[in-house]
């Protein structure tokens, strides 16, 4: 990492200090908070730069294909500990598990494990044969800025948002009643999408429910996310939706296109739904 | 689990010994292979079980609500050993890490890492507040078997597919081009279905690229599952289907409805397409 890329706050955010081959530690800021929690997409971009860290000292590429997060309990502001464990190191593929801890009251408590495979995604084949394509929207200008719902969230000021006005209802609180969002998001410090930045705004993305007129925390139990390709530069967009909601829990299905059209990632997430 | 559970084929494959708190022992049958290696669900249905053993014994719910599986290199029939590692226990919600390997060579081989959460399905609030419904289709003796289409397969003989004729041109070498199955399922065995059961389903469905007219094996990198509600007895319903099939990588989304209309998984993998 240069000291250009570090100028960004995104990349601040990310800055790793390694302790031992296997143990790195990060400083969880206040700044990328939902809510009084630290941003679960943090986390996952943490815990993927901390493995694809580990692979590319081993001589391996270490861009993010695949990462699966568990979250355990709520992460604060502060410093963290991530440790990594090497499943399989492969010439092409590798594949390893990163848990996430924090020490509370001298013992340490665990945030988040993942597993993730990393790769070379600047080798991936470009062809494409078949997408779903982006959404139809308004240009960003004419779209809205996404309010904060739960008080204390930051992410919103690092990761920019504009909703598409003809799904964003709840905005004006006229909700449509259905479980989708889409918009445009970037990071608001000017700093060009990458991998990286596309596990942070898969899940700052707003949850469905808000769209149906539900507020409150939504907390993620698991989140996976696949990156299809290397973003072009500029605005992003996305959508996220919600096919199944019961028992008290939803999956939100968030995709999202470059600014070439390109689909770079999928995600899926299990979360609790606030009560109605 | 009884002697009359045992009696089934499917508990049998599931079934394993203890070989100290952390660690089990399973029998990988070749009665459930896709072409040479054993089925990725049956291992998913595995580790699922394991987890849910070992979180039990200390006296907490243990069904799966929630999987992601990492595998690392083809499963083979002979013993496998499953250790495990619990992250978080939890009143409702606890989980952890499971690992399966077997020894090749006198050294132990990771072929799948796991990590999982599990919980008490039976005391899910049955509130179903939005869901997709099942595929409209013919019954399922009007619907067709899943065709051998890689040797040596014979989880089909322990999964029963039916394929809905309209989606399933690939059978009579009429592609209809659209990457999406749908159809029928259930274990062969008339074991009714469970959660374990499901997350063998999830993956017995036959791939997408296969209705696109492409054979061969699609290796799944990544495959995570959402139990979202206790199957009621009888077939099960399901559709697979990719948004997404770029750089020789594809995404199969399952989902499956049991007798009674209600969604019941969720599941979505990262595979290898075959080469065109």
């Amino acid at each position: 990492m240069t000291g250009t890329e570090l100028r960004t706050e995104f990349d601040r955010a990310l800055a790793l200090v390694d302790r031992g081959p296997d143990v790195a530690v990060a400083e969880l800021s206040a700044d990328w908070r939902f809510g009084a929690v630290v941003h679960g997409g943090l986390q996952l971009a943490l815990a993927a730069a901390a493995l694809g860290r580990r692979i590319r000292a081993a001589g391996r590429p270490g861009d993010p294909q695949s990462i699966s997060a568990y979250y355990l309990s709520g992460a604060v502001p502060g410093p963290a500990e991530l440790r990594t464990d090497v499943a399989r190191l492969g010439r092409t593929l590798s594949t390893g598990a990163v848990s996430l801890s924090q020490v509370v009251d001298d013992a340490p408590v665990e945030r988040m494990r993942a597993l993730a495979t990393v790769t070379d995604l600047a080798r991936l084949d470009p062809d494409v044969r078949l997408q779903a394509g982006p959404p139809d929207m308004p240009p960003p200008e004419d779209c809205v800025p996404c309010p904060i719902t739960v008080e204390g969230t930051t992410v919103w000021e690092r990761v920019e948002i504009r909703l598409d006005p003809a799904a964003a209802g709840w905005v004006r609180d006229e909700p449509t009643g259905e479980a989708h969002q889409r918009g445009w998001a970037r990071l608001a410090d000017g700093r060009e999408p990458d991998a990286l930045a596309l596990l942070v705004v898969c899940d700052a993305v707003p949850a469905t429910v808000t769209a149906l007129g539900l507020r409150g925390h939504v907390p993620t139990l698991e989140l996976t996310a696949h990156v299809r390709g290397v973003p072009a530069p500029g605005w992003l967009r996305f959508t996220q939706t919600t096919r199944n909601f019961a028992a008290g829990m939803i999956e939100e299905d968030a995709e999202i296109w470059d600014s070439a059209g390109r689909m770079v990632l999928q995600s899926r997430q299990l979360a609790r739904a606030p009560r109605a």
